[in-house]
């Protein structure tokens, strides 16, 4: 009998829960009591985050987080990015040699500025990392359970470990991709919160779809150039867990950070809208940590900064985009021109 | 008094010389008699294309060639991709030598497989290369004549024509970047219309959010393979004229591409189709040659096969899906496995 586990039960959490029923024989969901995991148990079914959609019979619920990881081949990893740390922690000591540790929490380290592989290597110890991967890619929860073909990438120090993971989610309607860049995936994950929330910004202004689409796409330019300066490779970004999980969540009515930059733009302050959305914004605190970083390292991000100006120096939007829009003139891909004569 | 011209009098045609209106003296819209360039004329606005925008008094109408090319510093080509060689055959025997000449249709000559670019070279000899350039990047004419910010990309071999280009079409609400690579970005603006397409199909057979990001991201992957092998340069493609133009286009109410993908899904032969559009879409014609280049040149293009079997042999978009899904399994981006040890 093979298990794996589930550790969080939002609607991601619930939806890969879902995923890898289809292939292994036992999956636990974890959470916590104060979290309603009694109430999944007994509906079987998560009414709040993914209503409509019933858990078959392998799938068990439970709260004891030495239950669900006990015998697990696999423990997936599903709860907000800021939480994870303290998860890791409470999972220190029931893991075991043989189980398979997959990230699916996307975000920076608040107090700390870690990617996620860096603070479950922080917490676990660096022989976790051979053992550990990343999956990330445009994934709404609510689509996935409804099985509506998803593909999405993950990434591994090592290559055994990728497809291990890649063959436990693997079904016909998701598809599974493999990377060795385990960095630029998590990153692309983070640093496109950022973009999110001044797409949010951008369409609370209405402006078009010609705005939107060159926001995302000198957004892309600009989490590129800070991604390849942190150790991620320039493809990973126009990938799943770049590109292709931005666009998504530019286009969706569940983004959190898309829907506080429309807040914004309609002159709520930065409290009154993490006060009204009620939890956590990764893009805002991703915007405070990226500005600081790429004004340290001296690297170009027009519109990082421009989401900084409004969300913590009080700049009007309007006035940020005139500034982006009325920029010195300049080459679409600086790299590019440095190998052309004449250029 | 700096005079320009634009060639073309549909709705992307007219919205240049708005543009064009604010940054030259003098700006000339030439379109076909039979096109009804009359009209605007009289009305001093394009109501077929562009209704409820006025034209300002320093751009003239004509259907005089020669008028509209006298003198010009810079004529722009807004014709249909197929249209091309017929208008620059008639251009020839007026284009004086000073004039810029930049390029602003997306596709690629059914009848030779050229580039526009190329189209250009072989009506008018190499000498026209150091004054062409290509304009291109996600920009809705319907939102540029509405002062909507926009940002495009403009290619040209030579840095100063690029540079000129730039000047001309810059305002507050129009930012222009330049890019030495011409291929790269005609080569976007071509093969775009291919994924546009198989994203009208996913659209019109109901899949999600997370099918159509997918397919744009695979999209983007195997157009940048193949535009590599014709001389393009990744990062291009990862830019306005190629990401960004597939964004705005696979979003788009307007696209001819998105709308013929959506009538294949629901059972319409591609001659019903055509006739129902009745213009043609570009994809359609771009999707037979690429295929055919792809299975000559040994390029693995997954999406454009699909399409191609869904449009030229009657196979079902929904096989199709399924076939691409299940796929044998693969890494996300061979590239980066290549130079990683281990992997």
């Amino acid at each position: 009998m093979r298990k794996a586990c589930v550790l969080g039960a939002g609607s991601w959490g619930t939806a890969q829960a879902l995923l890898l029923s289809d292939n292994i024989d036992r999956v636990v969901l974890w959470g916590r009591e104060e979290d309603g995991i009694e109430s999944i148990k007994e509906e079987r079914e998560n009414k709040r985050f993914l209503p409509g959609i019933k858990l078959p019979s392998n799938i068990e619920i439970s709260s004891d987080m030495a239950y669900a990881l006990y015998d697990a081949e696999l423990a997936i990893i599903a709860v907000p990015a800021q939480a994870v740390r303290g998860v890791v922690k409470s999972m220190a000591g029931y893991l075991e040699d043989k189980t398979y540790l997959v990230n699916t929490a996307k975000g920076i380290e608040i107090d700390t500025g870690m990617r996620m592989s860096q603070v479950v290597e922080d917490v676990l110890g660096g022989e976790i990392k051979s053992r550990f991967a990343v999956l990330s890619g445009p994934s709404h929860a609510e689509e996935v359970a409804r099985k509506i073909p998803t593909v999405v990438t993950v990434a591994s120090f090592k290559k055994e470990t990728a497809f291990y993971v890649q063959d436990a989610f693997m079904t016909t309607y998701f598809r599974v991709y493999t990377n060795p860049d385990v960095a630029g995936v998590e990153l692309g994950g983070a640093l496109k919160n950022i973009i999110a929330l001044a797409a949010g910004i951008v369409q609370g202004l209405n402006y078009g779809d010609n705005t939107k689409a060159a926001l995302i796409t000198r957004g892309l330019t600009e989490i590129t150039r800070m991604g390849i300066a942190l150790g991620g490779d320039a493809r990973t970004f126009s990938g799943l867990s770049g590109i292709g999980d931005l666009i998504v969540t530019c286009g969706s009515r569940y983004s959190r950070n898309l829907r506080a930059g429309e807040l914004i733009a309609r002159g709520y302050s930065l409290p009154e809208v993490l006060d009204k959305i009620g939890m956590v914004v990764e893009g805002v605190y991703t915007t405070r940590i990226v500005y600081k970083l790429a004004a340290k390292m001296g690297i170009d991000m027009p519109i990082t900064q421009a989401c900084y100006n409004v969300l913590y120096e009080g700049k009007k939007p309007e006035e940020e985009l005139n500034r982006i829009m009325s920029r010195q003139k300049k080459h679409e891909i600086e790299e590019i021109v440095n190998n052309i004569e004449g250029w």
